[in-house]
């Protein structure tokens, strides 16, 4: 047993909230200091982030805190990806083959609302607003704030500080400024950013394109995507390069410009987005980064967690479930018989670290596939081929989607390897007319073909294994 | 023709003086600022990275500005690996199969005197020493410098400024910490550091161990190196982890566990050092870190060359090359017809950043060979092979190594991705008993044999470019 049970916890969003309801579960003193404002008072969205995708590895971590139930009625299922061409034709692509594998919408903010509600709740939660973090003394446990509704800073001390400050942590960034121990950081960003836009709601809030999709209009050098929300609008984003490209967020400066480039790329989504400019010139144009680093912790006095810890870019939707997924990989080590908090963090981190580091890869990968590949022949002819496996023979084959998205009890660096590896036997199989695509294949060959690409496979693996590369 | 010629370099290193060099040599206005004091009349070693291996990527700058002939006497020809068993034993391991391709031990301190000769003996260049960079203002190319000798602090303005300030560079801490454009950094530690040690010269500056090769005694964990100097010495370096396995830098801590520490693994090594103890203790244990960040240049103002730009770890032997190289590539944008520095800087970085990010790789790759695998049957065998191909088909096959130490006309990325699918292809066929090794081949089935690795090997390239993997 932990003797150290005063907790301290900077940042109150998704990861932060869980993992105050979690340890108040467990019986720790939990104080958590979020820098903005209470959410469930004041809207604070601000054009960025609205929603997100709920996936399995999320789902885990609401059964850990039993708030299934209550996550429930917030979740709009999408199943596929709509994808949009120029001239508005449009085709579903499904997520899996199997028909209970989908992803969810969700706002975030009815979400974060909902695990505040359930920490405060617990007598031993407490939860504090408006209190930035301006620096931690990690050799003592002592984070130091600036109260904004007060103007005053104070000091607070604790056995243990859990840093889910998210990508920009101030934790993260004392370890690196202080240079008291070798600390590996990057940050990485991507030449595009990222603008949230919108399609508002048709009357009596019904949707005014198909509800249970991701849709996504993937135009080579970039892309726009809309995601469901409950009140029957969508939240669309439009990521696009800074400084590339005839069209880019350096030069879409007049609203011709950005109705020249809205009509010729996205002729259909502009003829619901009455609204663009207003959006377009309103909201921010944001970045997007990945953040990688170690160590977590700082022997048994503060650790990092969620976006603070492995910040990566939205395209896998498993920001939040990769945060979520910390929460419940932490827990399982809680549940062991450590003595300290520091042989707990060297456990944790040295088991979770190799999952995180590949997420991060893994979202970028999608990137690629989502503003170019899902257009390309040799990419849907492996998708169909795919879809086709998981509906006929569903306990015997998983897309590396799948084994991202739907397969918590596999870590995201197995589903990576195995994921990348099946990707490649399949592209090279098509390449070299090995294997033909479904539809012209009886249910005896679509068997024999799976057979073949799971020995490729494993062949690949092999291959890698032997040469040291994996 | 560029019009701005005043020009500031920060650091009067390796790279530093080079350029200096070179940018004189092509008529530039050219003040350089270094840190440290002249070391031509200061000896500043203090116990770290006193030697270096200059191979041809760094010859063919030393070519461009003309020098050959006066480098040639401070060179010590290592033709290979002398690897060292516990048991004493050795074996010398050649670099290559062609006999004029080796590497050269060199002293920093001699060639960077050099440099700085003839950096000074041209009227338009101009050095100071004793000058901190403590900032830089990018925005005005304006550098803030404190004299360690007349302690005044003074700003120093140009048209440009080269940050070539090494590892820790204060204008690359600027990029970062301003935060005035999205800057993507990386700094990655090795769990191992590193001590320099000493084996003193024999009688009449003899040589206590065999003159022309690089000694190993790599232990799997952790590994000790030698490289021959002028005088008969050789300079010693441990690499071992701080914290990690039975004998690590943070329990090594008297003499009696150092002595044991080498009698049990390096015991022929022992015999040599009988200072050994004194250079454990007098020197320091230093850390080992690969440096990546983009962008290298703000606006047509500053730009980071050699370790400022990409710090990589030891192993390959190709930091110093690696950043003459720099001088080399950044010379031929000169020649071509930019009018202002900008697009000097931008397609400078844009042919140049897919080469250092591909050597800061392949020498961690190295460190994982050096200390273990050179050690293995099957990495042996692999070696004795491609010795056998470049020695009787010497225009036909280049190993890994060849191709990055050796083969100056392809870039270190390019060098990277043929060489690691080589590797792949040979041990796969090895393990696979598809091949066997050149002891038991007449030269019509080595050639065969030669045949095979090639074709597999591109099988492999391809197989990655259909999957998008490379």
């Amino acid at each position: 047993m932990i003797k150290e049970k005063n907790i301290q916890i900077i940042g109150a969003g998704l990861c932060g909230s869980l993992l105050a309801l979690r340890l108040g579960q467990r019986g720790y003193n939990v104080t958590v200091f979020e820098k903005r404002p209470d959410l469930r008072k004041v809207d604070i969205s601000a054009g960025r982030s609205i929603n997100l995708a709920l996936s399995d590895r999320g789902f885990a971590a609401i059964d850990l805190v039993g708030i299934q139930d209550k996550v429930q009625p917030f979740c709009i299922p999408m199943n596929g990806r709509m994808l949009h061409d120029t001239e508005g034709n449009t085709v579903l692509a499904p997520y899996s083959g199997r028909e209970h594998e989908y992803i969810n919408s969700i706002s975030r903010g009815d979400l974060n609302s909902l695990l505040l509600d359930e920490a405060e709740a617990l007598p031993n939660v407490t939860l504090h607003f408006n209190y930035d973090c301006r620096s931690v003394d990690f050799e003592n446990a002592t984070s130091h704030f600036y109260n904004y509704e007060t103007k005053k800073e104070s000091s607070q001390s604790a056995d243990v500080i859990f840093g889910t400050d998210g990508a920009g942590s101030a934790l993260r960034k004392n370890y690196y400024l202080e240079n008291k121990f070798l600390f590996s950081f990057s940050q990485d960003y991507l030449t595009h950013g990222y603008k949230e836009l919108s399609i508002l709601p048709a009357e009596n809030n019904g949707y005014k394109a198909y509800k249970n999709a991701l849709h996504i209009w993937g135009r080579g050098d970039f892309m726009l995507i809309a995601l469901p929300n409950l009140d029957g609008s969508f939240t669309v984003t439009l990521f696009l390069s800074y400084a590339e490209g005839d069209y880019n967020f350096n030069n879409l400066t007049t609203k011709e410009r950005v109705l020249e480039f809205f009509e010729k790329y996205f002729k259909d989504a502009l003829e619901l987005m009455p609204n663009l400019i207003d959006d377009f010139f309103e909201n921010p144009t944001a970045p997007l980064g990945t953040v990688k680093c170690s160590p977590w912790h700082y022997k048994g006095k503060t650790i990092l967690l969620g976006d603070a810890a492995h910040a990566i870019v939205p395209f896998y939707g498993q920001g939040m479930n990769a945060s979520f997924e910390d929460v419940v990989e932490f827990d399982k080590f809680l549940d062991l018989d450590f003595t300290t908090w520091e042989r707990v963090f060297e456990a944790f981190e040295k088991s979770r670290k190799q999952d995180t580091d590949a997420i991060a890869d893994l979202a970028i990968d999608n990137f690629h596939e989502m503003k170019g590949h899902v257009n390309h022949t040799d990419f849907r002819e492996k998708r169909s081929l795919e879809m086709a496996f998981e509906k006929q023979f569903p306990n015997d084959y998983s897309s590396k989607y799948s084994l991202v998205t739907f397969n918590e009890k596999i870590g995201y660096r197995e589903a990576m390897l195995r994921g990348r590896a099946q990707d490649k036997a399949i592209l090279n199989m098509l390449a070299d007319k090995v294997i033909k695509t479904p539809l012209d294949l009886s249910p005896d060959t679509l068997k024999q073909t799976l057979q073949n690409v799971q020995k490729e496979t494993n062949n690949i693996l092999e291959d890698d294994r032997v040469a040291g590369l994996k």
